[in-house]
C-alpha cells in the first residue's frame, strides 16, 4: 500500500482559466489524491431536471491530466434551493420544534421518502456519467453526515419514519409497552400512532423511548447512505468512502462503514481541543497550537476500525480554521506532524482541506494550502516536504497492537440518555482509557463491541459499556488475555432497564454493582493507591477480590488473575496505574513517555511526535517543538 | 399521636405473586402505611371506559392482610394516552410557546375544563368503590402539585380562564387599568377579552399584570384539588393529604392546604441541596451526603402550618436518586437522622419513596429500601431501625415555638417577578433567618402571613413581606412579642405598586425607606458591628434609632425597644448578631451550636443530630457521624 | 448657545391638579426643558379614531405658563391596544421566530406597511395641532429606536419587505449570487421569492446574507424615521431629536441621524458599566456607583457626530434604576458630575430621567428627581447646583479636538456576523482607541466612516473598520496628519468577501495580512516592548518597517512616518504607549492623568472630573469624589 497526500478543491469557485494552473501546482507539491463536487448540486442543475455535467467532466479531465486522482462526491449534502419546492416538509426539525431552514447545508431530513428518492436520482445520474471514468477512482457519499447536529430530527417525516421502525422492531404495542416499562407513569400506548417522537415532553421521556429513536435516527443514516452505496456499486468498482468527524456518536459509523470501503475522516485538531470538554484549561493552553496529543490518534485507530483496516483522513486541517470559539495559527511544524501521525496509524491517505482559502461564504476564514491571493499559505511547503519523506520512506505498514478497546455508539447513546451526572459522557471515559495506554506507549485497536474479534489481543479494555452484547460475551468467555472491564460496564439491558442479577456479570468475576453513586467535580473520592475517582463510583460486593481500595474501604478495583473491573471514573494518576498493571498482567511492555511526546510503532518503524512547543531529546531523537522523528526497528 | 413509617408502593409494576411477599416484608420491617396507585390510570382504566379495578381490589386486600394501611392515591397526574384523544388541547404550554407533550407524566394545563371533567369521573369511581374500604386509612390527591414546573401555563386554556379570573376580580377593564397602571406604555385594555398572558412580550411584562397571573394560577391548583376533595369527602371519613415539594413556590400552599387534612412533603435532601442556588459551594460539599442541617427542618415547620398541625413525609430519600445534576449516596444513617428530625417535627407519619428500585423507565436509577434484585438496598435495616425506636419512644408530642417566621407564597412571586437585582430571591431570605435562629437553637413555628396568629410568640421575624395583609397588620398593632421585620417588607400594595406613605409603615416605628439599592455579589457593604449586607440595601429616613450602622453612616437597624427593622440582606455574621439581639430583648434562650449539630425540642424530650461526617461530642451527647441523640427533658 | 437642564415628565400619569406645582418646581429647581408625551398614545386616541387632544393641550399650556419648554414625543414605540385589531401581523418575530407580544413596549416590526400608515396619521394629527404652539420648542421621534432588540425582526412583514430591498441592490438574482458567492454550498437562487430570512438555518447562513438582511433592517429604520420628520417638517420648524441608546448598533446613527437635526442619547452610567461585556470585574467594582470614566464621553463625542455639531442628553440617570442586573446607588455628586461632563461635551442640554418616580407599572424602581412620595430624591438638590452653576458659566463652547476615531456601524455589524473569535466586539476595540487617547488627556472628535472630513486631524485613529470606504479611502491619500490603523481594517469588501490583494492596502504601506489568529482570553500573546496582544493577532507581511514586534518575531506595529497598522488588539499597556507614539508623531501634547481623573477642554475652560471614589488633588485641583473642578484658560 502506497501511502500518499491528497487535497479538497472545488473548481465551481474558480475561474475555469485557473484549474489547469490549481492541478499543475497540486501536482508540483507532490498531492495525489484531488476530491471534488460534494457540494456542486446547483451548478450541475441549476433547475429541476435542467443538467449541467460540462464543467464537471472538464474539471476532471483537467485534473487528471495533471496526473491527479479524483475522489467525486455525491452533492447531497447540499441540495438547490428549488428543491424545497418540490418538497416543503423535507427539513429537519429540531429539538425545540423548530424548522432547520435553507440558507446553509445538511438541510435534509434524513427520513423524507420524497429527498431519497431525489438523491438516488442524482446520484443514478452522476454514477452512469463518471462510475468508469479513469480519473475518478474513489468515491464520496454526502458529506460529514450528521455535522451541525443533523442526525436527530423532529420532523414529521421522522415521527411517520420511527412509527413504522418501532412497529418493525416490536410487533405489538403490547410488547413495547412491556419492553419500555409504559407501566410505569401511565404511559402504555394502545397503537403505534398514539407515539410521537421524544421531544418536549414535560419531564425527561422514558429512556427506553429516547434509546428507541436514538438506535431509529442512526438507521436512518445507515439506510441513506445505503441508498448511495447500492447505486454507486451498479455503475463503479471504485472504493466508496464517507467523510466521518470528530467525537460525533450520534449514528452507529460501525453501521455505515458495513456499506463502504474506505473510512475517512476530517481531523481539525485545533478546532476540536478548543470546543472539548473533557480536556483541562491547562492542556488546552498547552497545547493550543498542536491540539491535543491522544485525540489525533484515537480517531485514527477508531476509523481503523470503521473502514475494517482501511483509512483516509479526508480532510486535514492546515492552519487557523473559521469555525472554533477561537482559532489559533498551528505551531509552524504541525500541518506535517499530523500528516506522518496519521502515516503511522495506517492511513492511505491525508487530505488537506483546502486548495485555497475561499474569499467568500462560511468558510471565508478558513485557511487552504493556498491563500486567497494564490500565494502559498505555510502548509503548503510543509505538505510538500511530507511528500518529499513520504517518497522517500519504505511502505509503512500498520503495526500490530497487543492492546485493544471496545467501542461502541449505542453506549454513547445510552450514557447521553442517562448520564446519571451532570455532562458525563462515554467518549470522554473511552478516551480517559485510551490515553492511559498511549502514555504507556502502546499500539492500541479500537475494536466495535457489536462486531468484535478479541481473540488476537493480550489486554482489553472495556469501559463504559452499557449493554454487553451477547457475541462480546460469548468471546469474553473465552478469552485469554486481561480484560479491564468498568465502571458501566454491563449495567443495562438492551431495552435500557438494569439487568437482573445486577451487573456486570462478567465470566469467572463474582462481583457485583449494589448501587452507584455520581459526584460533583469538586468532591472527588481518594484511592488509597493514590489518585481519586472522580464523578463516579460504584458499591461493588461479592467475593471477587479487591486489589484496591477507596479510602473510605469501598472496593475500587476487584479481580482474578486475568478479569478485572474498576468500580469508578479514575482520574489521570489512577488510570495510569491501573492500565499498567492491566499491562503488566497482559505481559505488554510500556514506556515512560514524557508529557509531550508519543510514539507509534509500524511494522517497520517507530515514529516519535513531540506534541510540545519545546525541543525535547527522546529515546535518541532530537524532536524539534511539533517536530516527528522515526528510527527502522 | 402514634407517628409511624411507612412507604410507596406499586403493586402494577410488579407481578402479583411478589404483592404478599412484598407486604410481609414491609411489615416485618415495622412499616405501617403504604401509599399505592397515584401513577395507575392507564392499568384502571386502559381504555376510555374500560375499568379494571379488580387488580387493585386485590393489591389492596394483600397489603390490608398483612397489616398495612393504605394510602390510595387519585391518578390525575398522569393520563393516559387515550385522554389526548379526547382533549387533544389539554396540554400546558411553556413561556416559550411550546406545547409541553406527552410521554412522562403531569402532562395537563390546570385551566383545561375538559380534563377537570375527566378527572372529577376517576375520582368518583375511585371514591365510590375505595371510599369505606377498611384498608384504605388515607387519600392523596393527584402527585406533587407543579412538579416539573407546571402550575404556570401559557395554554390557550389558560388565557381563557385568566380572562374570566380577571373580570371576576376587577369587574371592569377600566378598574384593572388603573389597578395595573396600564397608562404607564398605553398599554390600557377597552376589553377583557384584549388581555393576553403576560408572556413573550418585547420587554418585561407589567409586574401588575404578572402578578395578577401568578395569583390566577395558584388559584387554579387550589380549585383543581378542591374538585377532588369535594367529591372525596362525599364518600369517605379518612384524611385526605397531598404530598408537596422543597422550595417550591408557584402556587399558595396555604390556600390548597385549606381543603385538606395533613400536609406531607417529598424530602430528598441531597438533591435538595445540590440544586439548590443559595447554598454555598462549601456547604455543598461539606454535606454532600448528609444535606443542608436547616432545609429540611425549614420545611418540616412550614408543612406543619401548611397542614393545621397535621403533617406527613410521603416520600423520604432512601438513597442516590437520579434527577439532581449529581447524585451522591448517603453517609450510613442519614436514612435514620432524617426519619428522627421529621418526627422530632412532630412527623405523623415518614414514608420512604420507594419500596424497590424500578430497574426500567424513567426512575431507575433512583434507590429504594429494595434493590432491583429484592436484596435489601442500605436504608432497609435503617428504617427497621427507627421502627424499633420508634417503639420504644414514649409519644412525641410537638414542641411548642418562641419564635416564629412569616411565610407568604405571594412574596415569593412578587420578589420572582421584581427581584431589582439579579437571582434575589424571597425564599432565600426567610431561610436565611430561619438559618439564624435554628442554629441558636430555636424551635420555630412558621406562619402564613394570609392566616396569621402570632399572639403567642416572644419573637415574630418578617423578612421579605412584599405585602402586609390587613390581618396581619391589625395583630401587629396588638402584639406584644419582638417583631423583627425587612428588608422589603410592606414594599408594594397589593396591586404591585409602591405604597405612599412609603413602607414599612410599622406600627410604632417612625422609619420609611427612602430609596433602595441593589448590589452585585462582590461588592457588599460593610456593617460597623461586622459582617455585611450583602445584595440588598434600603436607605431608612425617620426619626427611629439607629441601633446598627453601615461603614458609610447609612442606617442598618432601627428599633424603638418592641419593633426593628433591617435594612439591607445580612450575611451569615449579621444576621446572627440581628437574631441573637431580638431573642435577648424577646426574653428566649439561644445556644450556641457547633456547625454541624442541630436540636428540637418537643414537648418530652430535647433532639440532637449531627449533620457532620465526624464524631462529636455535644451536651453529654457523643453523636456519631450522621447520629442521632435524645435527652428525656 | 446657552446649556440647559430638563426632566421627563408624563402627565397622563399624574392627577391633573399636581400639573401646575410639579412645572413650578421644575422651574425653581432651573429646569428649562421638559419631554413629553412619547407614551402616550393610548389616552389620545383611547379606541380606533376617538381623539383626545385637550388634556395634552392642558398639559402643555400648564407647563409653558410656568416658563418651561416643550419637547413632544410622537407616541409610536407604544402603539394601543386596538392597534392589534387592525394588524394582527405588526408584531415582530424574533430570531427563534417567536412572535413578540402586545404588553410592554415596541410592539412593532419596522417593516409593517400598514403600522407606518397608523404612524404618518398620527404624527400627523400631533403637527398639524402643536406644530407652531409656542411651547413646543422641539420634538422628539418615537423612543430609543431599538430598545429591547427591536430593530431586527424576523416577521413575514420584514421578509416582504426584505426581498424588495434585495432585488432594489441586486438587480438579478444571478447578481445576488454571484455577489454572496452563493456557489459555496450550493445556495444560489433563481428568484428574489426564493430568499429567506438569514434565521433557524441549519448552521450559520452566508455572512453575505446576513450583512445584507443587517444593512435591511437599519435601512427600514431610517425610512422609519423619515417618514415622521417629513410630516414634522411640513408642520413645524423646531428642532426635530431622537433619543439614542448607549452602545447600540443595530442600526446606522449616522443615516438616521441625517434626517434629524439634534441627536440625542439616553445615558444610565451605572447600569451600562454593570451589563457591559468589555469592562473588567475590578472596574465594575471600583467604579460600581460612579460608572466607566471614558464611557460617558465616548458617547457624548460619537453623538455629537451623529448630530452634526448638536446634541443632547435626553435622559440622564438620577439615582438606581431598575433595569440592570444589580442597581446600585450613585456617589452623592454623581447627578452633577455626569451633566457636566455632558456640558463640557458640547451638550444643549441635560435632562433627567425622569421627574417624579412612578410607583406603578414596569418602571417603578426607577429613581426619578423626586420619589413616589413628591419628597425630593438626593439628584434634585444637584440639578439645582448644576442650574445655578451654569447660570453663573459664561457659555461653555465644545473644544477643538486634535485628534479622531473612525466610527462605523456596518462595521459593528460585520464583527458581529463574523467574529472569529467568541464575543469579539467592534465597539469593544474603538472603546479601546478611545479611552486609551482620554487617559493621554486628549479631546477626542468620532468621525463617520461614511461621511468623514479628516483634513482638520493631526491624528486619525481607524481600528476595526471591516470595509473602507471609497470617499474615506482617498481622504486618506490625500491626508497629512497621522493615521493609526488596525487590527482588521480594510478585510473586507461592500459585498462580505476577502479583498484580493489581501489587506490593509492603505496608502503608502507596504504590508499585507497573510492571515490573522484568534486567540483566547488566557493564552495572549506577549509583545516585545510590552503589554500583550489580547484575543486576535494577524501575521503581517511586506517591506514596511515593524516598530515592535510579537515576543515570537511576528511584526505588531509596522509603519512609516505618517501611516501606522496594528497586527494585533492591544491591552491596555499596548494601547497606551502605541497610541502615545502616534500623538508623538502627530505633535499633539498629551497628559498623565491618575487611574480616576479625566479631562475635557472646552474653547474657554478646562474641566477635571474624579471619577473615583477618593478625594484627588490634580494639577492644582482638589477634587472630591465624584467631583468636579475647571479652570479658565
Amino acid at each position: 500500500m502506497k501511502r500518499a497526500l491528497g487535497v479538497c478543491y472545488y473548481p465551481e469557485h474558480w475561474p475555469e482559466e485557473k484549474w489547469a494552473e490549481d492541478a499543475a501546482l497540486m501536482a508540483r507539491t507532490g498531492l495525489v489524491w484531488v476530491r471534488i463536487g460534494e457540494f456542486a448540486w446547483s451548478r450541475l442543475e441549476p433547475q429541476p431536471g435542467q443538467l449541467d455535467f460540462a464543467w464537471l467532466d472538464r474539471a476532471i479531465e483537467t485534473l487528471g491530466a495533471a496526473g491527479l486522482k479524483v475522489v467525486l462526491g455525491t452533492p447531497t449534502a447540499t441540495p438547490p434551493r428549488w428543491m424545497l419546492d418540490q418538497h416543503p416538509d423535507m427539513l429537519a426539525v429540531d429539538r425545540e420544534g423548530r424548522t432547520r431552514k435553507f440558507g446553509s447545508r445538511r438541510h435534509y431530513c434524513f427520513s423524507h421518502i420524497g429527498y431519497r428518492k431525489a438523491c438516488a436520482r442524482i446520484v443514478t445520474l452522476l454514477a452512469e456519467r463518471y462510475g468508469r471514468n479513469r480519473h475518478v477512482a474513489a468515491w464520496q457519499t454526502d458529506n460529514e453526515y450528521g455535522c451541525h447536529d443533523t442526525v436527530i430530527s423532529y420532523s414529521d417525516a421522522a415521527r411517520a419514519e420511527f412509527r413504522n421502525w418501532l412497529a418493525q422492531r416490536y410487533q405489538s404495542p403490547q410488547a413495547l409497552n412491556r419492553a419500555w416499562g409504559n407501566v410505569f407513569w401511565s404511559m402504555d400506548y394502545e397503537s403505534f400512532e398514539q407515539i410521537d417522537l421524544p421531544n418536549l415532553t414535560v419531564c425527561e421521556a422514558n429512556p427506553a423511548h429516547e434509546m428507541a429513536f436514538r438506535r431509529f435516527s442512526s438507521d436512518q443514516v445507515v439506510s441513506f447512505n445505503r441508498l448511495q452505496t447500492e447505486i454507486l456499486r451498479r455503475h463503479t468498482d471504485a472504493p466508496i468512502i464517507h467523510n466521518y468527524m470528530s467525537r460525533y456518536t450520534d449514528f452507529d459509523h460501525f453501521d455505515v462503514g458495513a456499506d463502504l470501503d474506505i473510512a475517512s475522516w476530517d481531523s481539525y485538531p485545533l478546532g476540536h481541543l478548543i470546543t472539548r470538554t473533557d480536556a483541562s484549561e491547562e492542556d488546552k493552553k498547552h497545547y493550543l497550537r498542536q491540539g491535543d496529543p491522544d485525540n489525533q490518534a484515537f480517531h485514527h485507530d477508531l476509523y481503523r476500525a470503521v473502514g475494517k483496516g482501511r483509512w483516509w483522513i479526508m480532510e486535514q486541517q492546515p492552519g487557523p480554521v473559521n469555525w472554533a470559539d477561537y482559532n489559533p495559527a498551528p505551531l509552524p511544524g504541525m500541518a506535517r506532524l499530523w500528516a506522518w501521525e496519521a502515516f503511522a496509524h495506517g492511513a492511505e491517505a491525508v487530505c488537506y482541506f483546502r486548495w485555497r482559502q475561499a474569499p467568500f461564504a462560511q468558510e471565508q476564514m478558513h485557511a487552504g494550502l493556498l491563500r486567497p491571493d494564490s500565494e502559498p499559505a505555510p502548509a503548503l511547503a510543509e505538505a510538500a516536504q511530507v511528500a518529499q519523506e513520504l517518497a522517500d520512506m519504505p511502505e509503512v505498514e500498520t503495526g500490530k497492537a497487543d492492546a485493544a478497546i471496545i467501542f461502541d455508539y449505542p453506549s454513547a447513546w445510552a450514557w447521553s440518555i442517562q448520564p446519571q451526572g451532570k455532562d458525563f459522557d462515554y467518549v470522554a471515559l473511552v478516551f480517559a482509557y485510551y490515553r492511559a495506554m498511549r502514555q504507556l506507549g502502546l499500539n492500541i485497536d479500537i475494536v466495535p463491541a457489536s462486531d468484535p474479534d478479541i481473540a488476537r489481543y493480550k489486554l482489553v479494555a472495556i469501559p463504559g459499556l452499557m449493554t454487553v452484547p451477547e457475541r462480546l460475551s460469548a468471546q469474553l468467555e473465552r478469552f485469554e488475555g486481561v480484560v479491564l472491564a468498568g465502571p458501566r460496564t454491563g449495567c443495562k439491558t438492551e431495552e435500557f432497564s438494569i439487568p437482573v442479577p445486577l451487573p456486570p456479570a462478567l465470566p469467572g468475576l463474582d462481583t457485583r454493582v449494589a448501587y452507584v453513586e455520581s459526584l460533583p467535580p469538586d468532591a472527588p473520592v481518594a484511592l488509597e493507591a493514590g489518585g481519586h475517582f472522580m464523578s463516579w463510583r460504584e458499591k461493588l460486593e461479592g467475593s471477587a477480590e479487591a486489589l484496591e481500595r477507596c479510602s473510605d474501604g469501598w472496593p475500587a478495583l476487584v479481580g482474578s488473575g486475568r478479569m478485572f473491573y474498576v468500580g469508578g471514573w479514575g482520574d489521570r494518576v489512577a488510570l495510569s496505574r491501573i492500565v499498567g498493571m492491566a499491562c503488566r498482567r497482559a505481559g505488554i511492555e510500556t514506556l515512560n513517555l514524557p508529557r509531550d511526546v508519543r510514539v507509534r510503532t509500524t511494522a517497520t518503524h517507530r515514529f516519535y511526535f513531540n506534541y510540545g512547543g519545546e525541543q525535547i531529546a527522546f529515546a535518541g531523537n532530537d524532536l524539534a517543538p511539533g517536530g516527528v522523528g522515526w528510527e527502522r526497528l
